[in-house]
This record gives C-alpha cells, sequence and structure tokens, in this order.
C-alpha cells in the first residue's frame, strides 16, 4: 500500500498561513494535493457555486505538493477537486483548514472550513477541519502541530464513520501546552449580532456586522467547554438536519383543519 | 391580542415571483414585514457576509406591506430585520421562499431559503421555508396555496418545538390534486455533480457546474418519497450537527498514540 491521498482545502483561501501549516504537517503523512479558494471565503457556510462559472488554476505556491486555486467556494473545491484533480483516486482523507479562527459550537453552520469537511463526508471521504481560536492572521499555530498530526494520523488508521466529518477546534496558545484532546458535542450557544451603522461619502447607510458569543450551555461534554479548558476539542459532525423528536409532535397537529 | 406579526424573506431575491406568491398568502393571516436580498441568492447555503458592509433599503415592491431589500445572503436578512426593523418586537412566523426550486434531502445544507428559516430557529422564532420542486423561473404555485395557509396558520396555532425550522417541499402542478401533507426525515440522497467544461474568448477554461440527483434512500418516511408521491413534505430541522452516535466510537480512538 502506497502513501495516504490527502487532499487539501481552506476557506480562508490559498494564500493564508493556516493552510501552508496545514500542509506542511500533512508531508509527514502522505501524498498532498491542494485545491484551495483563490480568495477568503469566510462565513460561507455551505455554499456552492451555481449562478456562475468557475476557474481553477494550478499554482506554485506549495514547494513538493501539486496545488490549485478555485475561484469559488470551500465546498467548490472539494467537488472540482474530486472531478478534475483526483478523478478516479479516492482520497485517503480530505483536511481543510487551519482556520484563523474559532469554528465551535453553532459556528460550524456558518463555516467554510467545515463545508469543505462536510462536503468530502457526503462523498464518503474521512474528513477533518481544523480551527484555530484566535483570529489574528499572524497567530502561532506550532502548538497545534502535534494535535493536528496525531488526528489525522489517527484518523487513517481506524474505520471512520460513515457520512461523518470531525470538527477540530484549537485554543489559542497559552503559556502551558495544551491539556490533551476532548471528544465532545457542539455547544449551545449562539452569536448575538451587533451591527455598526455608518454612512459612505454619499450620506447612504450602510452596516458592518459584529458580534457577542453567548454560550448558553452549562456541561462539560462540549467543544467550548474543551477551549476554555485547553484542551482540544474534536467534535463528530454528520449532515441529517431533521429533528428526529419533533417528528411525533408535528403528527399531531391537525393541518388540515386550523381553526 | 392583534394580529401576528410574520417576517418573509427568501434566497430568490426580492423581485421573484415566489416571494410575491408568499406574501399574498401571509397577508391573510398577520401584518407582514420583508426582508429579502437584493439578488438571487441561491446556493449560498448558510453564508453570513463579514468581509464587506451591508445594505438595507426600503422598496416598493410589495402592495400594503413594508419591504425592504438588502445587499446580504438570506442569513444576513433575517438578523438586519430582527435588529433594525422588528427591533423590538419579536415576529410570530419567519417565512422563507417560496423558492422556485427542490429543497428536500440534501438540498438543505445547500439552501438560502432554509438559511432564513434556521436563522430564526436559532433566534427562537417559529419558522418554515416554502420550497417548489420545479426550476422554473415561471413556475405555477397556485397549487400550493391552500397549503402554504394551512401549515403556516397550524404553526401559528400551536406551540412550536424549540430550535426547530420546518421545510416544506411541494410537488410541480399535476394532472390531480396534491394527496396531503406528510411529516418525515430528511431522505438520504446526494448530488452527483457534472462538470461542463468551456473555453472563453481568451482560451482559458471554465466551468459550469451541474449535477444528478441521486436517492438511495429506499424508506417511505422521508421527503423524496413524500414529493414523488404527490404529497406536501414537512420536515423539521434542526441545526445541532453533532454525530451523537459518533461520540463513543470515537473515544475507543487512542489519538495519543497513533502507530
Amino acid at each position: 500500500m502506497g502513501r495516504p491521498l490527502i487532499l487539501v482545502s481552506n476557506d480562508d483561501g490559498i494564500s493564508s498561513r493556516g493552510i501552508q501549516f496545514l500542509v506542511t504537517v500533512m508531508k509527514e503523512l502522505g501524498e498532498v494535493i491542494v485545491v484551495a479558494p483563490d480568495s477568503p471565503q469566510s462565513g460561507m457556510g455551505h455554499a456552492i457555486t451555481i449562478g456562475e462559472p468557475l476557474r481553477l488554476t494550478e499554482t506554485d505556491l506549495f514547494k513538493d505538493v501539486k496545488s490549485y486555486k478555485c475561484s469559488g467556494t470551500p465546498a467548490d473545491c472539494v467537488k472540482l477537486g474530486k472531478h478534475f484533480i483526483l478523478k478516479d483516486q479516492k482520497p485517503d482523507l480530505v483536511v481543510s483548514g487551519v482556520n484563523h479562527g474559532s469554528n465551535t459550537s453553532i459556528s460550524v453552520l456558518y463555516s467554510g472550513t467545515m463545508s469543505a469537511a462536510v462536503e468530502a463526508a457526503i462523498e464518503g471521504f474521512p474528513a477533518i477541519g481544523f480551527s484555530l481560536c484566535d483570529y489574528d492572521s499572524d497567530a502561532d499555530f506550532s502548538h497545534t502541530a502535534e494535535y493536528v498530526y496525531k488526528i489525522a494520523k489517527t484518523t487513517l488508521e481506524n474505520r471512520f464513520p460513515e457520512g461523518v466529518a470531525l470538527n477540530v477546534n484549537f485554543p489559542p496558545r497559552q503559556n502551558e501546552p495544551i491539556k490533551g484532546i476532548q471528544v465532545c458535542r457542539q455547544a449551545h450557544a449562539k452569536w448575538q449580532e451587533e451591527f455598526d451603522q455608518r454612512h459612505d461619502p454619499y450620506g447612504r447607510r450602510y452596516f458592518w456586522m459584529a458580534g457577542n458569543f453567548i454560550n448558553f450551555d452549562t456541561g462539560e461534554d462540549n467543544d467550548e467547554w474543551a477551549i476554555a479548558n485547553n484542551y482540544v476539542s474534536v467534535v463528530p459532525c454528520q449532515y441529517d438536519m431533521t429533528a428526529h423528536n419533533a417528528i411525533s409532535i408535528l403528527n399531531e397537529w391537525s393541518f388540515d383543519n386550523p381553526t
């Protein structure tokens, strides 16, 4: 058996530091191919490009690694990479990141990083999205290298659950080393939006979206707790959005005879 | 108690026929306010706009209804609508659509229509996304009016499950009337991408994404089955992406000692 084939993408764009770091670690584990957006795609959620054409262009941004930039979203990158770059080869692992910023809790919904991983899971490929809970574009990733390697290697060595993508978040660099890995669930939390209202030079109003993160979760088995306590959080994610427990509630409603 | 307050959005844009139709039906049920994208946002998934400013402008596109167009995504519309238009008023219902095209099964992940509804669910508002399984921009919505009304009215009259948004899909108009409503789960299916490869006038390659829908699901309790059998499908959706059943599997992995 040859070296594992690893497809790398992200949402901060192919020229970000996070993807350079991720490729460096993945080269220790297998043959790496990069297909990543040509521009930042943060907050893109699981967007795909259906109303306009896509471009895919080879780059020389990574030493000894084939790499391609794509004009689309992270999910587009996985679709195009599978179709035009990998062709008949099935990747042993798809990784996305390392994102400059947290993707814990509810942020998984808005995350371009995780959309690449979830798209890979839909295709039946083992997949991991990595994020560092530090929004600084010059953030120090070095303390996460050991864990990126361990989690990717463990994923390659085990039978991966079908239709799952791991959402891995790292705490920001602190004075003491990371305490370890916690497998956990998505915390119950939300973003409370705040909008910065301004006027352009022509007197017209515009808004910048900002927000405060509000954690409603008091448990210790969730990703927010893990990060706050200097652990790496590993949340297995799936893409069945059905609220199965609500089906019986709705079946008791009289849709045909509202009052 | 006054008339219910209903916030309407969509992803095909504020000038689409589907939202005009939805507003017409909602006006029978309550006081309607529209906040919708100023341009088509299909396939946007749960994207939000964080890297550029947003615009919000009042329009006169709807008779006797306050309406605003927004430069952002469907999720942005709900956030801005809540913050700047509704302010201290809590909507009794948030509806999105009616989408020109199916959002059954896996399409819920890519759906801008459902992202508006899910964003409302995160805010704690009862929410419904409506989609017609007909991609024609001139599609006939008239056979769905009775069901849009019934489902919205039933939702207003019942205690709505917390953190849930209904994903409602309608079969295309057929010779016989719709058979009724089926509450069901998201079908197990995927899009098999196909890319149409072309060259621009400068000889450079570009791609159009297309795809075939592949249904793996043989059950009769899912949305694909309902639509194929001329029922309206109602899937309750939630936003915890955790694959809870995979947590015990991952807890058996030796992350710290890969071979």
